[in-house]
């Protein structure tokens, strides 16, 4: 059985509550696109892709169940409101925001076509439902490109291990995953040895979500703390580090998940290739480096508690921002996409893919 | 009020359970060697000169009210005996090690001294009573001697902000602390910024032991997740690392907390000096390298619960070394001991100190 963390069908959404796993399996119904925005907010539902679809997902079911607009040009007025509100739930994700403005796009596009409110409403679903569909095809591409590009330096035949962080599996896209895609497409080739996984402090995205992925895959895999990467990699035992990203700038620069940098430090440090993994809608031309990424800060409990419990002193101050940016220079293995594997100073050949 | 964590008077010893930190404050009696052996194995105590103290107090304890011996010779065999019991307890602490030599030479040069039992017993009672008065001068000078040093290259009159890892504090020592008292003796001197400490996964000894001590002595502090470390330093706020340590080779390689050898090379890639804080008693000069320093590995559990709850997928495996192993030429600031400070590739100097 495949694990399925966005279950819809036209008019209906429910996601699983990734704050409960591995302990709880819940879906939360999301009606509608307020819905939407805090299961993202609240960190429900989490990863690029995965708040993507669901953003816009949520957006199809108010549209489908929600109140009757007289014009459509009321519609459309209704929709670029919601989706406004939608991209402010996360601001670092711009691959919701990118979504946004091709629903926008389409949408004006219906309108001004002039086939009336139902012809409007059905193309906006439509577009939706098809993201959802896309982002599972080009997870796949994304695991068979990734795949390659790893064994290519790989001695014929021999295994090759790989390092992952966070979660970018099927608990954070629509399916297969990115950086664990790439992992599900070596051991289904025969060619993983191991998958080793970080715990990823503080939301513990990878000793809750990762590990519960590979375990249910039967991929042959090991946790480790954040902290224990390097002297993992001083094994030997590690011959690719591949993890997600949030955004990537014109520059390759690249917004990901808190420990990104500190890997990509540690990779280079025992020249193991670094890898990110990612969409080709993370891609963000329009910034011309990863300076212009803003980071989000967390809440201090999301650091100082854990299942509820306190984990920390009272009275200490933290700093929890949810993201790092990455240089270009020390994605020393590339950017693998779904169009292709780029070198991460060259991102900006993705439209000639 | 300050903490204490080691409780002793002739003949009673407690120690201050720091596996229910921050939440309980519990003491544990400890009436013999057998029971010193125990908090040591479990970790309720723990820190390199902390775990020799206790080690020795709990002989000392046993020795004072425990059987009685008919002659020198049966008492020398059992503190021989009780000794080499003890250093079983963790495979790397070196200090409890050395101590337990130094006690058994001095046990060996009362006994053939002709003193007889009770002259025996009272050099070994009070030889372990000396180690805890020791402990606290001797890191009183590492915080001068180290603060000295971070001092000397910081523009006069300007804070210095420092970064720590784990817990090397009164809870780890005697009192004051190793690299805490560090950090304690730049604060003493109207000369911290601020002390960053990580949160040191999986036993959490910066959020739970460290965090705790800092807000204790209201010194500005800020924790972190260990894998936002390298994010930190990329801001320009931390000024040196300074950390503990187990045990140092004849070579500077030293073994410490997992996680330490990442933050050396995050340092090192910052520009950022990284110390270790140690008592002379951790350099074996025996060891030629870090490559024979044998490394604890610890049982899942320690990583998969916190405060007895599960925090990773049900069925993963995980790999759980209790420590690292950072090579000298990561140690780019120095070692800094009661003695004075040292490059860390010329620890085998000590002696001349």
């Amino acid at each position: 059985m495949t694990l399925e963390a966005i279950r819809y069908s036209r008019g209906r959404l429910e996601v699983l509550d990734q704050l409960l796993l591995p302990h709880q399996t819940v879906y939360i119904p999301v009606p509608d696109a307020d819905a939407g925005w805090a299961v993202i907010n609240k960190m429900q539902v989490r990863g690029a892709p995965a708040i993507a679809i669901v953003g816009c997902l949520s957006l199809a079911v108010e549209l489908t169940t929600g109140r009757q607009f007289e014009t459509s040009a009321a519609l459309l007025a209704h929709v670029r409101q919601r989706l406004a509100h939608l991209i402010t739930s996360r601001p670092t994700a711009v691959n919701l925001k990118k979504a946004a403005v091709t629903l926008i796009e389409l949408a004006e596009s219906a309108e001004s076509g002039g086939g009336g409110v139902e012809k409007l409403r059905d193309s906006v679903v439509s577009a939706c439902e098809a993201m959802l569909a896309a982002d599972v095809a080009d997870n796949r591409a994304i695991g068979e490109h990734g795949a390659a590009a790893l064994l290519s330096s790989a001695a014929a035949g021999s295994p090759v291990s790989v390092l992952t962080h966070c979660n970018t599996g099927s608990l954070a896209t629509a399916g297969h995953g990115t950086a664990l895609g790439v992992i599900r497409s070596l051991h289904a080739a025969g060619r993983l040895g191991r998958a080793y996984c970080t715990e990823t402090r503080p939301y513990m995205q990878g000793a809750r979500l990762t590990s519960y992925e590979l375990v249910h895959d039967a991929i042959p895999a090991t946790l480790v703390c954040d902290s224990a990467v390097s002297a993992l990699l001083r094994t030997g035992r590690v011959q690719a580090v591949v993890v997600g990203a949030d955004r990537v700038a014109a520059n390759g620069d690249t917004a990901n998940k808190i420990g990104t940098y500190q890997l990509a430090i540690a990779a280079a440090h025992h020249s193991v290739p670094f890898y990110i993994a990612a969409p080709a809608t993370s891609i963000d031309l329009g910034l011309p480096s990863g300076d212009q990424i803003p980071i989000e800060e967390r809440p201090a409990d999301e650091m100082l508690q854990l299942a509820g419990q306190r984990v920390a002193a009272q009275g200490i101050e933290v700093w929890n921002p949810a993201f790092d940016v990455t240089p270009a220079s020390l994605i020393t293995g590339g950017i693998i996409t779904e169009k292709g594997v780029l070198p991460a100073g060259e991102v900006s050949r993705i439209a000639t893919l």
